[in-house]
This record gives structure tokens, sequence and C-alpha cells, in this order.
């Protein structure tokens, strides 16, 4: 009997659960699910025989360690920061530890240690980070087996609603982390052209989108991602002229978001006074600069549109305008946004979701230029069982199982870009439906 | 005999060190200035009978005790964060503490235990922030006496160059620290406009300036600082319908900066790539958006100028457009631009700085609204003797001489709001040519 230990309940966690209960049996695995909530890892197991809810506080340590201790792998799908406590704990009783996060720069210094006790520590084990790695490096791999040099690598990926669940103007609700949605992109965003640097500050990130087709699908709006060159060595590009990893949204998201980024209600640094007093439309007024006229009309000037453009439209649709109070006490901007949105972009029971995820390589083979598109969309079932946990959870379920076969031979902390992990999960994903179609032609 | 040990010999220090040593004789007493740099502390003593220099590394906890054991009074002209060392030793000791930094929370936690020992442990008391604090209360306690209700509380400093010395089209040199005029503005302005708060981020900062008019002396740009709520407790105008503090820079410098922080040179948060091979015309490449034409056509374009308006004079004058090598390895954007800059915003050894300070306060008294426009200009003599080291180092000679003299009654950490404080010293610097002019009128 193998056991399995999953930390953390939550949404993201419940279609990596449900793989590792649908195998425990014919596999003898036995799963337990740890929570602070109890009620909520007795719902994941559903009374399976193979499986049992745990009450866990992470931050005691004895409880977290002797749980640990009775487990052969770990899954962690914890709040990032709090990776590492469960990490050091896996160094010390020997278990291997999987996670579907950003591994940290604490986590890989664990990383020799983790090696000397021949322990498998993988990280961004999900979606993105995660899936991303995988098909991208299945796809390099195979242009460099066949003798191609690449030129360029494009990768884009978005947490969508899907089309038939799509019914308000800016075309999204959301489908995961709602304040890493209000704060995505803060920094300066850094890729490629042309073999030059190129750097995007926040304030215009959202302005210059530029526009992606994905076969199929029609146009999306794209902006670069902060860590574009990020992967540069570990995906084995590291000379390469054109490299950009990219976020997807409708078209006309990002154009109606920079509204918002420029006018500062992206901001989470500062406490807006009196916000609990303060009703919307005198928060607008308090951004916008002096002038005549409604706070409707001010805004429309100050944002170069008519009254009624797209963008106008949007913003009237969150209620920007109205006088209704905000009733948040000490918050900051973004923490109001974040607070109006979860009810505008609240997702219904019903509500399907849809993941893309796009590669664009460009390669040179024997005088000619490749273009090779490798696009995969995703739709959830409903609110509960989205596309975004699956595409998250099936990685980590399906690496513990490799883990237990003896398949997974590299030791360490690492993500996942060796094809010994990346072909047999993408493999496996296949028969969920996670399918990369690629559309080649010369250029 | 009492001993003034004055910590820090740079510019900001020069006008305090002399004017203690020029008080020394006749009050009976010595003066002991102390940097890492011998020579320098040396050269400001100037072999005067009643001066020494001293080694100081203040890092160093026994040598920095040692020297504030052997003084009755400290005045700390150090970094700001290192004040704090100096505060522990006085309270320790025993010894009345004077510096010109903004006062920490760190600081401001030492007051029970200052006023226990019956200190005085004096912030705040140079020019901005100093002559700024106490030239406001005079006038608003003055106002307060009278009966007046204040309306509008409006204040600008700023640290320019003197017309005679202007001879750049940015009509800019650094007289002051060149960072922090780099990364002024930065995070979000915060201020009154009739009862309202409002709010202007970083990114609409220099172009959402507006115009101040100082008499005699013409309009300025002016753009809010981000504390302007900062002080209202203190200055007892909590309930104020107005308040700004502001920074004032010649009339097109906001327009043209606003260009360098929609780039995002201003940032200083990540490094370039590759900075060493750089050349000043591909770094410009590197922000501007894709597009067709040369890096200066592309420029105009981005920031919407014809070619040769005055904003894009001003950058071609910096040499951005310039096929020349940056030399800085691993620098930021702000640092790059903060590099170019030092050489090109360098003041000349005859250059005169110029300082110019306004209140402009509204109040009501006897059913009519009142306005004081209270203006002070200060000129420099040369790059050594800036009119911005006088104004910070005379409050802070003058306020050790009030204490030495037992004029001070308010122990504990403070800012000199109160009169006992900013009477004697106002008056004294008028002596030395810092006069505010009042301009009154009812609207």
């Amino acid at each position: 009997m193998k056991n399995i230990l999953i930390i953390g309940a939550g949404r993201s966690a419940s279609a990596c659960i449900r793989y590792c209960l649908d195998h425990a049996k014919a596999n003898q695995w036995f799963v337990t699910v740890a929570d602070t909530n109890l009620e909520l890892a007795q719902q994941r197991i559903n009374q399976h025989s193979n499986g049992k809810a745990a009450w866990l506080d992470v931050q005691k340590p004895n409880d977290r360690k002797d749980l640990i201790g009775r487990h052969d792998i770990v899954v962690s799908l914890l709040p990032a920061h709090l990776h590492i406590l469960v990490a050091r704990d896996c160094i010390q009783l020997k278990k291997h530890l999987v996670t579907a996060s950003y591994v940290s720069k604490e986590m890989y210094r664990l990383g020799d240690e983790a090696r000397d006790a021949n322990l498998i520590f993988m990280g961004e084990m999900g979606l993105d980070p995660g899936i991303d790695h995988m098909s991208a490096m299945k796809l390099l791999n195979e242009i460099r087996e066949e003798g191609g040099k690449i030129t360029t690598f494009k990768s884009y990926a978005g947490g969508l609603i899907a089309p038939e669940s799509d019914d308000n103007p800016w075309h999204y609700k959301f489908t995961w982390n709602p304040r890493n949605v209000v704060l995505a992109g803060q920094g300066t965003a850094q890729y490629m052209v042309d073999g030059k640097y190129k750097y995007t500050p926040y304030s215009r990130l959202f302005k210059e989108h530029h526009v992606v087709h994905v076969p199929d699908m029609g146009d999306y709006d794209a902006y670069p991602n902060r860590d574009s060159l990020l992967y540069r060595e570990v995906y084995g590009v590291e000379g390469i002229p054109n490299i950009l990893r990219g976020t997807l949204r409708f078209r006309g998201f990002c154009k109606a978001w920079h509204a918002l980024v420029q006018l500062g209600l992206t901001d989470g640094s500062y406490p807006i006074h009196d916000a609990e007093q303060m009703t919307y439309h005198e928060l607008m007024n308090a951004y916008l600069p002096e002038g005549a006229g409604s706070v409707k009309e001010r805004m429309a000037r100050f944002l170069g549109e008519n009254i009624d453009s797209d963008v106008m439209n949007k913003l009237e649709w969150l209620g920007l305008f109205r006088k209704v109070k905000m009733n948040l006490s000490t918050a900051t901007p973004a923490l109001i946004l974040e607070h109006l949105l979860l009810d505008k972009w609240k997702l219904s029971p019903e509500d399907k979701d849809m993941i893309i995820m796009q590669h664009e390589i460009e390669y040179e083979l024997k005088g000619k230029t490749h273009q090779i598109i490798s696009s995969m969309v995703m739709k959830g079932e409903d609110s509960n069982d989205t596309a975004m946990s699956r595409l998250v959870g099936l990685p980590l379920g399906i690496f513990v199982k490799l883990i237990i076969e003896g398949k997974i031979t590299t030791t360490g902390v690492n993500i996942p870009v060796m094809s010994e992990v990346y072909t047999p999960v993408l493999q496996e994903l296949e028969k969920f439906g996670v399918v990369f179609t690629e559309y080649k032609k010369i250029l």
C-alpha cells in the first residue's frame, strides 16, 4: 500500500484528489486529504474506501511532521509561501514532494539535500506553470532532434470564460485567484524581439497589447508576462532572438483594463481614506483630473473615449459611476476593485470556463523557415468542475502515479522539462481531452 | 565650554559647521566634525581654534559612543537610516540630538525615553522638511490668533538653478541628491480639493502638473508630493478642505520628465540586460513600441510630439538618441538615467542654485475670504556655497544655539512646529537673507 498525502482541499485540489482516488483501488494507494477545513476535505474524499480526510493546521510543526511521516508522497496545494515548511519536513522524513506552484529560490536551495536523499521534489507541475513547460519542451526537443534551429518562441495562456457562458461586456469572469487577476502585470514585462531586449512598463502594458490568432477560435488580446526571459536556460533557448510568454484575454479586455490601470485603481500599496463612507462615483472623482462636466463625462474625456464607447460601457457596467457606497473599510484601490469585480465577474453555478494555451515556434531547417502553431483548448463542465482545476490537478495526480511506478529517475528540485516526465504526463493527459493541435507551415 | 558634535561633513553640513564655528569663540563652544572622510572634516574645520575633525565610522558602536559621550549636543547629518544608531546612543548617554531628516517611526518610538531623560530630539530641522514647517506654522498660527478659519493650505518648494546659471533646455541642474530627483514622485500623490480626497498615481503625476505663479518670479510647473496629508494633524488643519504640498520646477520640465516616466526609464526595480554593451539609442529602442521609422521618429510618435518639439529637443539634448555606449554594468533604468543626468545636469563651479518656497493660504474672516501668498527666494553663491546647503544647515546651527542658551523647553522627539522654536529660528534666518514676503488680498 502506498500512502499519498494531499495538503489542501480547495478547488485547485479537486481534480488531483479525484484522479488519485480513481486510481487508488487498482494500484493499492491510500489517499489522505488534509485541510484546516475538515468538512471540505471529507467532501473531497466522499467516503471513498481508500481515502480519508484529516484536519491540519500546517503552521503546527508537530502535527505536520506527524502526518507527513505516515505517507510516502506529499502533494502540497498550499499557498505558495507555505510549501517550504512542508519541503523541509519532506527532506527530514525522506518523502517525495509535488507542487503546482512556482519554485522559489528557497526551494531550489534544498536541491542538493533532496538529491542526496534520492528524493523527487517536483514544482510547477500544474497548468501554467506546468503543462506550458511540458508541451513547450516536447515541441522544442522534437524540432531540435530534427536539426531545426529555433528562432522564435512565443507561448500564450489564458484562463477565460467559455463563449456559451459569456454574458457580460468584459467577456471575462473569475476562474482563478481574483487578487492575482487585479494585480496581474505589475512591474515591467521583459521579452526579446529580433535579438533585442524589450521592456514594457505596467503603465503601458495593457495599452500596447497585441492580437494573437488561435486557429478555429479567432483573435484574442495578448500582453507579455513579466517572466518571458526566465526559462531561456532551462528550455535550452538562451540565444534565441524572439521570446515572449503572454496572457490571452477576449478582444477589447486589455483596452478597458488599461483604463482602470491609468486611473490608478489597480494599486494595492496604500489605503483609500474614508473608504467606508465613499461611493464608487466619489472614488472615480478622487482619481479623475479636475474639470467640467459629470464624472462620466470627465472619465470619457480623460480616456479620450466617446461617452458611449465600448470602454465606457464596460466601466458603466461595473457600476463605477453609481452613487452606491463601497462598504469597505481601510481598503486599497486594488482591494476595492477586487471586491467589486468579485460580484460582477462571479461564475454562475452552471458557467463553463475555458483554458487556451498556444505555442508559436519558428525555426530554420534546410534553408527554410518553418512555423508551428500548437494550440490546446479545454472547457470546464461547470463552476465546480472547471478546466482550470482539472488542468492544474491532473498533472499532479499523473506525476504521483509515475513516481509510485518508479518511472521517474530525476531526483532533486526540478520543474517538468525532461522527457521522462513530459512524455508520459502529456500522453495520459490526452486521455482526459488535453490535446494540442499542431498547425505547420513554411513561411 | 559646550561641546557640539556634528556627524557628517558633506555639502549639506557645510553651512551648519560654519555657523557653529562662527559662533564658537564668543559663546565658548567647541565643535567636532566627524566623518569617514577625515580630510573633508578637516577642510570644514579649516584650522579653527574652537574646532577639530574626527574620523568616525558610525557603524562602529564603541567609537560612536566614545565620541558622542564627550559632547553635549549631537547634530546628525548622516544618511537618514543611520540616525537611529546615533539616537539610541544619545538616549543612553543623555545627549540632545538634532537632524534635518524626516523623523522615522523608529525615531518617534524613542519619544517617551527622550522626554523622561529631559532630552531634546529635534528632527526635520532643515529646509524641506524644516523651514517649510516653521514658516507655515507661523502663518497658520497668526491667522488662527486673528480668528480666521483656514480653508486652503498649499505649500510649494523647489530646488532649482538660478536663471543666470540656467544654460540647458531642461532649465534644471542637480542641486541635491540626484537619486532622489530621478525617483521623485513614485507612489501615489494624495491631497484634498474642496473637501474631497484626490489621488494621482505616478504614471500621471508629471503629465497632470499644474502651474503656480510666484510673485516677481513668474510661473512654475508644480506637481503634488506624496505626503500632502501627512502633516494635517501636527499643523492643526485636520478638517481643512484644500491641502496640497508640491514641488516646483521651471516651466516645461514636467511634460518632458513625463516622457521619461512614460517610457519606463525612472524604474529602479530591475536591471537592464547587457547594459554594458548597450548604447542609449538601443536603450530607447528597448522601451519604444515596435514601429516604422528611426528611433527618434518612433519616440515622437509614441509621445504624440512633433519631431522638433520642446520635449523632443530636451530628450535629444540628453543624448538619448546617440549611438554611444552607456558603459554601466548591471544597472537599473533609473541608475542609467541618473548616470546620464549626473553628467548633463552637473553644476559648474560658478553656478548658483536657487530655492523657492511658497505658501498659499486662504481663510474666512468676518465674512470675507482672504488670501495670503508667502514666498521666499534664495540664491546660492556658487556650487559650493549653495542656497540648498545654507537653508538646510542654518536652521540646524541656530537650533543648536537655542538649546545651549536654554531657550528650548520642549523635550522628546519633535519637529519644529512650536512657536518657541520657529519664532527665534525664523527671526535669525532673516539676518541670513531668508525672508518670506507676504502678499495679501481679499478674494
